[in-house]
């Protein structure tokens, strides 16, 4: 391999496939960025073994040209650090025999051992293979505010490893985005346009669909979604990612638990609402928040012994029905507001021990979240 | 105490203050500010008992006025939190009995549980009393930039407490600011144009003075310092910071070793060496970067077994005397390298086992470092 390529173009790509690098692995390969030089574009790919990301420099006079195929694997960490300190225009990258990089720019050379690029794990990108899978696109902006939501239900702790996951469900041209911790709950419907096989559900770990989206950067632009039976992968631009699917059956009975009438609906400005449950999250023991909804106002208490309280007040856009107090969980509660996009919100009370709802009132497609309420001795 | 501020004049006397909190002291004094309301200022003050910062927020009809003195400590870190979240404007903070801060600002209302103010570490300051000390002012751009030169060779090992502190020397209407940890060795003089008595030495620790230079933010302000028998103090505006002084001897004998012969100069262009040795650097085994003079150019090498090697060169903008080879930590370098101003270095060759030489061009106050060279085997 000998390839020309601008040192911009290259901290560009090696950006965006460190996020797959295993920083310390026992397996030295994945802790390595694999380089492919092909007739008309350099390919750089990263995994983790649960998610690998790909990203292809196109040949361009003025970043990018290859003068001899060939591939290695080098050490992530060294050649993103040694790069950053380069000069700024053109870089030579040169393979060496035996897995050897050597790297020119103005009167810097660098010489740095890698390692077989056989030994990398393959992948099955658009480029080299395709397994029949269906596909359909879905616009950046909506995918990363859909994304972000749901991800906020899913479970961090390993015990039931589908409550990591994000459950994609297919249903004519609708797909249902679902996570639950078993506390928390959130689902959000995009209409994707395409017809796709009813029953084409998988569920995607949520820490990889989660850095996924973020790396989505431009927001009018539409993603590629082709699932099949092993794995996900998105395809935007030069950009390929690709995960893992969660095995196991995801608990689609909950969505049989959201309640479907309530005693008190309020309709509340998020951003204000946000800010007070901040507020009244810094001296909340336990986490444990207070509402009262009373005449057109909404109360939020908290306090820890020894140390404070906080009381604070926001105004309510709307109120029907009786008047409540509920305890939540704070942060769940501010892990759902800090994921809203704009607009109000619908935020129902069902009674003293069955979930809030909270809905977002975008009319294409709006969120939903459930929160069990705490039980307190009061 | 009664008082209304605003958010944003609190939270730049909490920003200031915030340095000298300890963060989980066994004594809860410490992790608390204090905060004392006179007649016409509100003074915060925080404490690590090595390093005390006040801050005084004056009475000014746009952002702060006393309706009742007094005082109390409240907890550093719940009191910033809050603050931070509450609305922008007006703050009203009431100290009620026993020792409780009450914060109303909008519908948001606090009570945040505080301590005896009489126990707070007794703070000597200008607002207070005056032990007898000798007094001037340095220019905030001067002293920062001395300072941050000086302290790069200060010692963080506590194995000998003189070496953790910068030794102030006064000699006429000079202040001589040094420091070494045993391997390198700092030093620039400032002119002060007050004539202060010989023999008022005083060593401050680095990290103390680390800290305060980089409250002044004004550059072309200057502040006022104070050095008496137990400490010394920094005024600028509203700020007054004073720090504990280092009791013993600072090994002064260290200046006469500074060759003064040397068997080569070098003229160097500092960003273009910092650049050079950040690239080598990179993969510099223990640290080790080989420099070699010659022919007009100083080449750069470091390697590590198994990861790679880098070579480096820079033009030199003049050299006198032999071409020779050296070994150094190149972290020891790059300490130097990133805290120069600007214009040229004159590196000097004392010899391979005896100190390199750096010093700054600036006329008005050149800055001296030293480092033993790294004994090789080869």
């Amino acid at each position: 391999m000998l390839v020309n390529v601008t040192k911009e173009s290259l901290l560009h790509a090696l950006q965006h496939v460190l996020k797959a690098v295993v920083a310390n692995s026992p397996n030295p390969i994945l802790s390595g960025i694999h380089i492919q030089a092909y007739e008309k574009a350099l390919v750089f790919t990263a995994s983790n073994t649960s998610m690998t990301i790909q990203y292809r420099v196109p040949e361009d006079k003025d970043s990018m040209n290859v003068q001899r195929t060939g591939g290695i694997v080098v050490p992530a960490r060294y050649l993103s650090e040694i790069i950053r300190r380069l000069h700024a225009g053109w870089i030579a990258c040169e393979s060496e025999e035996p897995f050897i990089l050597s790297i020119t720019s103005g009167d810097s050379h660098v010489r740095l051992c890698g390692l077989d690029p056989a030994e990398f794990p393959p992948v099955h990108s658009p480029f080299t293979d395709a397994e029949p899978a269906c596909k359909f696109h879905i616009q950046n902006d909506v995918l990363r505010s859909a994304i972000r939501q749901v991800c906020v239900a899913a479970s961090t702790s390993d015990s039931r490893p589908v409550l990591t996951g994000v459950s994609f469900e297919f249903t004519g041209g609708n797909l249902s985005l679902m996570a639950t911790d078993g506390i928390r709950f959130a689902s959000r419907t995009l209409h994707t346009g395409y017809n796709i096989n009813n029953g084409t559900n998988v569920i995607v770990p949520a820490k990889n669909i989660n850095e996924i989206v973020k790396m989505l950067s431009d927001d009018k632009a539409a993603t590629e979604i082709a699932v099949s039976r092993h794995q996900i992968s998105f395809t935007a631009n030069e950009l390929h990612v690709q995960s893992v699917l969660i095995e196991g059956v995801f608990p689609s009975a909950v969505k049989n638990v959201i309640p479907q009438s309530c005693k008190s609906e309020l309709l509340i400005g998020p951003y204000g609402f946000l800010q007070a449950v901040e507020r009244v999250s810094v001296l909340a023991g336990g986490n444990i928040i207070r509402l009262t909804a009373a005449s057109g106002k909404l109360v939020l208490l908290s306090g820890t012994a020894d140390i404070g309280e906080v009381r604070d007040e926001i105004s309510l856009e709307a109120m029907e029905g009786d008047d409540f107090t509920i305890a939540l969980n704070g942060r769940f509660l501010l892990d759902i507001l800090r994921c809203l996009d704009s607009g109000s919100l619908r935020v129902r009370y069902t009674g003293k021990e069955s979930p809030v709802v909270i809905l977002t009132t975008d009319p294409l497609s709006p969120a939903l979240f459930l929160i069990t309420p705490v039980r307190t001795h009061d």
